[in-house]
């Protein structure tokens, strides 16, 4: 906290780095506010040109003020084009189910062993590939989009660092036409 | 068939009623066609303004071509608008879940209960009542909002015989803000 006040107050000192330690100092404000309820929030949707794929999303936020701000809504948007462009099948990672991991887990087992992996490390080097999985399969793991290096969990955090409100997303389907079989997400409780 | 042709025919007739049995043969013809995929469409989605309800559908259809007709995005418009509406749990009635027929059945049969109808009348009168249940709760058994005295089945058979094609809705979703137990319609196949 010290060295944040430092860079801020010092006026010719390194803006970026201040910058950032602004952001990581908005992000444990976020996390204090991540059990905060959220009960407002916009329904958003995204379909993609040619009409082949649709998004529809529920994103919470704590009052109806907030949900109705630019910022609150080009997260939506961010989020939806998120949605239809690295088709997450869950939320969280408490979302993912025990059937979809134990499949996952004996898939990276089996080719770890087809690798040759020391039979001692398999364990190992299976968990450490579900780490993977987590952020192919899980919205809020997954790399944003538009900026990579950061995930979509901590793209919500910004947010609610900014807004200065607790920010989620409930929920969420992706249709595509003739994919009968599209993820839809069970409807999970808000953090 | 007959009458249907006569009535074209006779110029000075009655329009109106050619255009009733006109109207009745493309409903018969369109039952013909209600075995055959559909595989093409869109992906539709409406959401009310102040976007705390939304609505997301497939609606499919035989080819691409007819997919992107006006015809065919105004159906898709108005069971997106029907949906917001009408608030439908299952899209037909073999999609009702047997626990939500029972639990509707018990309901009404206590119902005759109470109003105290005859005894061997009980079982008439609840599965009467269930005939009402279905058109409250299948988009395909609904009154049409836009025209009530027809139903959205009918709605779709008349699309069929206009576009001469078989045209199904194969899934939809309704999300309102808040409502995290909102109907999520099970995927259901294709006509």
């Amino acid at each position: 906290m010290m060295e944040c006040k430092s860079a801020l107050t010092e006026s010719n000192g390194d803006l970026a780095e201040a910058e950032v330690v602004l952001r990581k100092r908005g992000i444990a404000s976020a996390s204090k506010k991540a059990t905060r309820t959220t009960k407002q929030g916009v329904i958003g949707t995204y379909v993609h040109p040619g009409a082949q794929l649709g998004v529809m999303l529920e994103v919470n936020c704590e009052s109806d003020f907030v949900a109705r701000t630019d910022d609150f809504q080009a997260l939506v948007h961010d989020l939806a084009m998120q949605i239809a462009a690295a088709d997450p099948q869950f939320l969280r990672k408490e979302d993912v189910t025990p059937a979809a991991l134990e499949k996952e887990r004996e898939i990276q087992r089996a080719r770890a062993l087809a690798e040759g992996k020391p039979e001692k490390m398999i364990d190992k080097i299976t968990e450490g590939r579900l780490n993977k999985f987590y952020e192919e399969v899980c919205l809020y793991e997954q790399p944003f989009i538009k900026e990579p290096t950061t995930t979509v969990a901590d793209l919500i955090k910004t947010k609610i660092a900014k807004l200065g409100e607790n920010i989620s997303v409930s929920r969420f389907v992706r249709f595509k036409v003739g994919d009968q079989a599209a993820a839809e997400t069970p409807a999970a409780g808000n953090e």
